[in-house]
């Protein structure tokens, strides 16, 4: 149990906006002791960042708080171009009205909503999971490494000193020695500058004005997200819950080296610069929310992590303009990809070396989204043009990153090799080149323990990828449900199983042999003999009817015992297109490109991301794979019972 | 506010079961003074009822409380139907697998959560939005009506004296003038009895032993809900959420007079008169959550209120059988019928005369329950037959009133009359003769206010019953909404004015001149300048697409100015195929059977049933329709501010 008292922590994590709570989330799942302190004394109130993208919606979702989110979240189901009237070039004019993002993207639409509520929705989650609330007014005064031990798995070889105020009645001063620290403060990062670690990149002398009112006007599209290219000026706006609105406009380009006095960016000011981008329409407020100034930059940190001790999420090692909406989600992004590695080698689950895959994995996703920021804010400052006026198509060749569900990580221990010939051409044309790395290298990580899987059996899948939502049908309650639901952020490695047809009884016995196999596997990485407790779970997904054969035929691994409390009739599913035809999409063999005859194997990562894919019969290669990356309980260090603090 | 020293108060709420509850959740919406009380200590833990029909489902989402519901609710996707096996007549044989219920029916399917649950979340919401908390260990000692002056709107005719047990420290007695009364106190209801209001129908000697055990069985049907008729008896099935499952077991029926020892129906006799019925399935348990034993019944009260000052809701007024899933659902609708009426006529908005259509509205839904009921319960007993081995067919004849979304109110002041030639057929068809009252009567309550509208307007809307939902595009925003999602319980009355064509010049100027009458019927009823305030809304479909005309443009009824908040877009809605293509549901028009060029004009009262339909150039019978129920503003005797306390 955390504890301010305790001198020890298992992961102290300095930084509680959305990154910081992000990877508070994924610690309450499992059995560690972690704090989260912040120099602030509130989480964010109004303003700030508020765009969603569509992954980080199903990342909300996999910890239950999707609906919390949505509830009061503003949808962007159209975005509207405005341009220069040909007839009358000083009035602005629709010239398009498209779709927010592509059909079939996510089931989640872009969505709005403010920093703040995003901050107190996951302050609730933590509290109430695990207890811990966020130490504030708390600020790190120095930190050290012991790197004699940092390889010692057990040891605690960061040494922090923090300052804590008392609300101005002084402050006090204690130590933390922690096994692991993450740095999710921000833009200047303390962290970062401790470790030396530099930033790359420029920043322009180009400004926006950002400012959230209720609006005053006759503008038609007030309640759609606009990028308007007037022949005064850029504007962006963004609608949000409530009846906000948020204008991002832009000022003037300074020259290189004139000061720039960024107190005379009122929210007056704002409007005034505003209002001729707006002609032929009124634009006015009585209520202003928030108001800020941002000048436009792009840089990424040299690294993200510093000895596989001390991690850098979010801004602290990538900035860039607000304008696209990704801040929030990148960071909380990277939280994610960070939280389950770090979770799983402190309880002694994993091992030590998967930590480096996460320099690997998201400090690339770090440099596309830079590289596409560059593209992006030269858009808006040039004026009217092509691209503007067509913005959809413009866009629409970015939205796949954007939206964050097409981030591809490269092979590595977590992640199995993908033949040459079998690379997916589909994330080029996405406008992302991250499926074969940033750098064009097929694998960033040469780790020795990489597996080659069969990819090409599953060709709606994307090794490195997050799987994709599918409609499937529960064997034994026959309710259609989300594969998705099946895969809630929890810890588990998942090995899905798609059957293939099992009415054939070469197949039957096929997938019993493999049951044998997972057995072995669960069993060996296991903390405790209850299912519920295994670091793999097993899912089966057969390409027949739901009523084909009966459930409890099939080998235990697929309806595990659990004594009391009997079967678990959760862990098989069917592929049943007549029990799925009642408005519902396409078939999960199909979408996924799997053969309903001989089936496939597929390992899921705890963050839903596709590990390894292959054939049924080649149970040897799953054995492998997780002894490449997982400890066998009894070589436990740690157990599922850390020592009490 | 409510406080337990008052000794007058608007509302006295006599039981906190979920009638009682679902009374409370409508007391909230309305600024009135109200107390709950209930003879037990806690609420109910284990067992008791558990089925949620359709339409509840539907009204709790209309309080916002559906996905609280549903997140832990087992879901009744298919109905499994076993009887002898033609071979082996000992042993049972699956006959037919069905559709929980026919499509389309109903967003939700019916649904399965312990009574425990339900109340909690109706508790918690009524404790956080109105401040009120159940007084519990309190019953009513005394109940006495004045008479005289059960006519005059402001006075307190029911005195009660209520005894409340302190913890076992003894008790103390107070008493509370009350406006109304509603006893929500079960089937041996203490308020019922001091009205002297008798129970009509019969006890049979028919015993069923429920109970809610986690099975370990081999039956491979265990999480399906099941109709079992072996040789050894009949037995029904309902999986629960977590691992529960419920049975229901009849026991061998017994002679007139003859005593019947329920102490001896425990889980292990009932395991023991089940285990022959699953034959050649093993049934056993070791964990039994709740166990009981029911006498199968039918009878309804002879009337459910008393000179509309005291009412009566739930088992209360209505006994009968467990099996159909129906008595919390139906007890819940009463009070949703109630809550409503008496919020508004408290509030001095509605005149009091409404009052008596809960009676008149209700009682007959009760018959037809008890009706049916009789049925069911006859078919149970009756071992393998016709009937059980197509249950589907058997049972889908019901579930339209199962359901809960086709009962429909006749005509009274609340409800327009329907001209005999527009009665709707499909009612008959559904097995309810509702529509024109259970005894057949098209007039429950002859009031002189009705007025006929021109259901023809729109042949897929019924009036009297709840609109069905439907897919519509927010004209600012461009999103799909549900038009439930419009209608939430917050006590208003809605317009909907279907506007058909507004790009033919002859129709907008017709809406224009409709907008002008609405507008005039707004003010009129309306406590506040603030269109939030008004007690009727008025929300606009037109049949074009969403980017037809500007809204902007329409008369301000349509889009209410707040001031310094703006305009409000979200009154405007279009029937967009091309927006709603995105694999949605049919449009608005076709679905209610609308003109899409003249439209029509619907009323919704504030429990979603359609009050009226008529054309839209007939808004003088709109302004009779109001004239007829509601209180103009000016003659209020109570206002939005009543009296403190």
């Amino acid at each position: 149990m955390p504890s301010s008292d305790s001198t020890q922590t298992d992961l102290l994590i300095v930084g509680a906006g959305p990154a910081g709570l992000m990877l508070a989330a994924w610690a309450c799942q499992y059995d560690i002791r972690f704090r989260i302190i912040d120099n602030k004394a509130t989480r964010v109130g109004t303003g700030h960042a508020d765009g969603l993208a569509s992954r980080t919606l199903e990342i909300f979702d996999s910890f239950g708080l999707v609906h919390d989110v949505l509830k009061d979240a503003y949808r962007i189901n159209e975005i509207c171009s405005w341009n220069p009237d040909p007839d009358r070039p000083d009035w602005i004019k629709r010239t398009q009205r498209a779709k927010g993002q592509p059909h079939g993207l996510s089931r989640y639409p872009q969505s709005i909503l403010n920093q703040g509520s995003i901050e107190q929705i996951l302050l609730d989650h933590v509290k109430a999971k695990a207890g811990v609330e966020v130490e504030r007014n708390t600020s790190p005064q120095t930190l050290d490494v012991d790197e004699a031990v940092c390889d010692d798995e057990d040891a605690h070889p960061i040494v922090l000193t923090l300052k804590t105020h008392d609300d101005g009645q002084g402050e006090h001063h204690t130590t933390v020695n922690a096994k692991y620290v993450v740095g999710c403060d921000g833009a200047h990062s303390w962290v970062r500058r401790q470790l030396g670690i530099a930033m790359e990149g420029d920043v322009t002398n180009r400004q926006f004005g950002v400012m959230d009112i209720v609006a005053l006007t006759n503008f038609p599209d007030v309640r759609q997200s606009c990028v308007i290219h007037s022949n005064s000026g850029s504007v962006m706006t963004v609608p949000r819950e409530g009846r906000l609105l948020r204008l991002y406009v832009q000022f003037a380009e300074t020259k290189q080296g004139e000061p720039f006095d960024r107190k005379s960016v009122t929210s007056q000011a704002i409007l005034e610069k505003a209002r001729p981008m707006f002609e032929p329409y009124t634009l006015d407020f009585r209520i202003c929310d928030w108001q800020s100034v941002y000048t436009i930059g792009q840089r990424v940190a040299k690294q993200f992590s510093y000895r596989n001790r001390v991690f850098l999420c979010g801004d602290a090692v990538h900035t860039h303009s607000p304008t696209m909406g990704q801040g929030m989600n990148v960071s909380m992004q990277d939280a994610y990809n960070l939280g389950w590695k770090l979770g799983s080698v402190i309880e002694g689950t994993a091992k030590r070396e998967i930590l480096s895959t996460y320099n690997d994995e998201r400090r690339p996703v770090a440099q596309e989204l830079i590289d596409l920021d560059r593209r992006m804010s030269d858009f808006y400052s040039q004026g009217p043009s092509e691209n503007s006026s067509k913005y959809a198509a413009f866009r629409d060749s970015f939205s796949w990153f954007l939206s964050g569900v097409s981030v591809a990580y490269g092979s590595s221990s977590l992640v199995a090799a993908v033949p040459d010939d079998h690379s997916d051409k589909k994330d080029v044309v996405a406008g992302t080149a991250l499926r074969n790395g940033a750098n064009g290298a097929v694998h960033l990580n040469g780790n020795s323990n990489t597996i080659e899987g069969r990819p090409d059996l599953a060709t709606g899948l994307s090794v490195g990828r997050r799987i994709a939502p599918c409609n499937i049908v529960c064997q034994a309650e026959a309710n259609v449900v989300l594969l998705s639901d099946k895969l809630p952020s929890i810890g588990r490695w998942r090995v899905v199983v798609f059957a293939g047809d099992l009415t054939l009884s070469a197949q039957w016995n096929a997938v019993e042999e493999l049951g044998c196999t997972l057995d072995g596997i669960c069993q060996m990485y296991s903390r405790s003999p209850k299912d519920s407790h295994s670091v793999i779970e097993v899912i089966l997904i057969h390409s027949g009817t739901h009523d084909a054969f009966t459930l409890l035929d099939l080998h235990d691994i697929y309806h595990p015992d659990n004594g009391d409390e009997g079967w678990d009739y959760w862990k098989v599913y069917s592929d049943d297109a007549a029990a799925l035809s009642v408005g519902e999409q396409s078939t999960a063999y199909k979408q996924y490109g799997v053969d309903e005859k001989a089936g496939c194997v597929a390992v899921l990562r705890p963050d839903q991301h596709v590990a390894y894919v292959g054939s049924i019969a080649e149970d040897e290669a799953l054995s492998r794979f997780f002894a490449g990356i997982l400890r066998p309980a009894e070589r436990s260090t740690n157990g599922t019972q850390p020592a009490a603090s």
